[in-house]
């Protein structure tokens, strides 16, 4: 086995945002040598990792020469050059997800593609090479009104979505390549975290159960378990697994899925890589997701995915009417109660909506956690100084 | 109140070892801006602070020079200039734990004689100014024999405390200032954390049962909870919280406790800081001892310290007859065993003896966990390529 402890074993990771941030705390705790890879020199991960590099994630010879400097390579987001992943992985890097994963995931349309192709439920869809091709589409009644508009490349944290109720809505649509998804009328909104490691060693996260804002279309709880009945449970585990099988997945996959109101489970979406969805687990479980998602890309055993205890995760983002120096109102208030943990990701610019940090809310009791994580969600404040004017 | 997050705010820490880098996880965790003084430039703190300085913590220059630059300055080791801390606190910078507390608790004399001032039960001891004095109190029978003998400055792990059974022992100790202790029969080693903070909140961690290696003197097992009666657990949380109200302390205070025969409750020595014997708490408490001791020097509301789970922490030390690069092996072993996370502090160099990281194993049912430890204990050797060779 590769000596990665203390060693000059070399990983690389694409992405120094919050996600890489929470990875190099489990690269201290090992003391395993990061190359960090990002574009802003204020990166979250500028601090702790061993050797951090400013430059472009989709260039091509940025992301070549970076990748030739490590050992095995990550992501800590999906918009990378995928052409310069497979290129390092011709040239003997190991590269975790691998190119033709991330190929696949970070569109949206062939990831739909691979769901039907691999006999894994999803809503159905249609795919439209522009703005033009998705209105005669409407016109002509292919797609039914009202849909869910997803642009195939880019999209992140409820960018480039869009519910579409009428033919009037197109209007506002950038025009690119694009699916028109049914709208499913869903219960509840799961995910899976499934952990692989190369030699094939698998295991899942509990099903969490998914709250989203209603404007910003950004996680608002994540509830680890999910309050769901227990075969539901157990088919969102299997699908999961399906998913994680057909991509041959190494390291974390986030399968996001919809319980219909007929208790089918559809596949919705997947990030290769930890996930919002699985923050909880620094605090309640046995392994959290950062350190299982290094355990999986470096074949080291996985960890026990079950849960201590009860958790629950509430974003938190930047307030509306703010814009500046970043300051978390009423912070000392909500760590005053029971078994709460806030992060702060470390951005000093707070901007509408944008994550800028999250709330872990553990309890032996479920629903005690529940009720303090609303206390937080009306106590803090993610605000600055001056509220920004209006022009 | 201070805005600590993401904001213009420094503290400063003295000492950069492990408990330095594991105090990081949590300032990084809070995005709080740290600055760090260590004499060696390969101290495990480097990397994850904001500022890292090399300098001398005994100089009084460069801990005052430090210090200036910080708005509360709190340590990671008692070996600092404690005359630069006192001058640092008379000119407005916040310092926990306080110059004076400091003074009397890094002289274990000083220590000693406090708690006979403030009637903390201790074993009886006799003071020396050197070694002649001490081998006049042999001789005239003040002393009897065997007795535990300990320098009052400078020990550290096991480091200027000697077990003397007969005259003779005395030849090899150092000449220094010293005490003579009576040897307490015990049934148990125990520790107790206490939390308070500059307001006087305070909160007690759970008791913990020690095991020392009994050649190297190093715990070799911390086990969390005690196994011991609620009477005695009741009586040890009242001794120590006591202790922390004489020192009227801020930030964490770790006290070391005998459980006597009948037991009695006598105080061994405490430490103003995190502890080896807190490290259990990353992983199985509701606030880790880390998080806590920063909460407590910024006068945030300190957090649960009840337990999720029971846990058990393994030192791990240099094996004997090994030196140079280290090699943990068999880890990857110990990590395929349930609820098991190894801490790597990241010093590339192992010597017998010397502290190179801990075990944490958490488990539902202790009895497991402590079986489970043990396994660890007898699987992973901290080792280097070639074997020492004796000269």
């Amino acid at each position: 086995m590769t000596n990665y402890f203390s060693s000059n074993f070399k990983l690389g990771i694409l992405g120094g945002g919050q996600l890489g941030k929470m990875m190099l705390y489990e690269t201290r705790k090992y003391d395993i040598t990061t190359y960090v890879l990002d574009p802003s020199f204020d990166a979250p991960c500028r601090l702790a990792c061993n050797h951090f590099e400013t430059g472009d994630l989709l260039d091509f010879d940025t992301v070549y020469h970076f990748g030739k400097k490590v050992d095995v390579l990550t992501i800590e987001i999906e918009n990378v050059n995928v052409d310069a992943l497979d290129k390092l992985e011709q040239e003997g890097i190991t590269v975790y997800p691998s190119a033709s994963t991330l190929q696949t995931i970070r569109n949206k349309g062939k990831q739909k593609e691979f769901y039907q192709q691999n006999k894994i439920p999803t809503a159905p869809f249609i795919k439209f090479a522009n703005k033009a091709h998705l209105a005669e589409g409407i016109t002509n009644n292919r797609v039914k009104l009202p849909f869910v508009w997803k642009s195939t490349e880019g999209g992140y944290d409820g960018k480039g979505v869009s519910v579409i109720k009428s033919g009037k809505d197109v209007a506002q649509l950038a025009d690119t390549e694009c699916i028109a998804e049914e709208m499913i009328d869903f219960k509840n909104e799961l995910a899976v975290i499934v952990a692989r490691s190369p030699k094939g060693e698998v295991k899942t996260y509990p099903v969490v159960e998914m709250e989203f804002h209603p404007e910003a279309n950004q996680v608002e709880y994540v509830i680890c378990p999910a309050r769901i009945d227990d075969q539901v449970a157990k088919k969102a585990i299997a699908v999961a697994l399906q998913v994680s099988e057909a991509y041959q997945h190494v390291g974390l996959l986030a399968v996001e899925m919809f319980q219909t109101q007929d208790d089918e489970i559809l596949v919705n979406e997947v990030a290769p890589r930890p996930h919002n969805s699985g923050h909880y687990s620094i605090e309640a479980s046995y392994t959290n997701q950062f350190e299982q998602h290094i355990r999986a890309v470096l074949d080291l055993p996985l960890g026990a995915t079950e849960s201590k205890v009860a958790g629950i995760m509430v974003n938190l983002v930047g307030a509306e009417g703010y814009e500046g120096d970043v300051i978390y109102q009423n912070i000392a208030q909500i760590m005053s109660m029971d078994g709460v943990t806030p992060h702060i990701y470390g951005k000093k610019q707070t901007r509408p909506f944008r994550k800028m940090g999250h709330v872990t809310i553990v309890n032996k009791d479920i629903a005690e956690a529940r009720k303090i994580a609303e206390e937080v969600k009306n106590t803090i404040a993610v605000v600055s100084e001056k509220k920004r004017i209006k022009i």
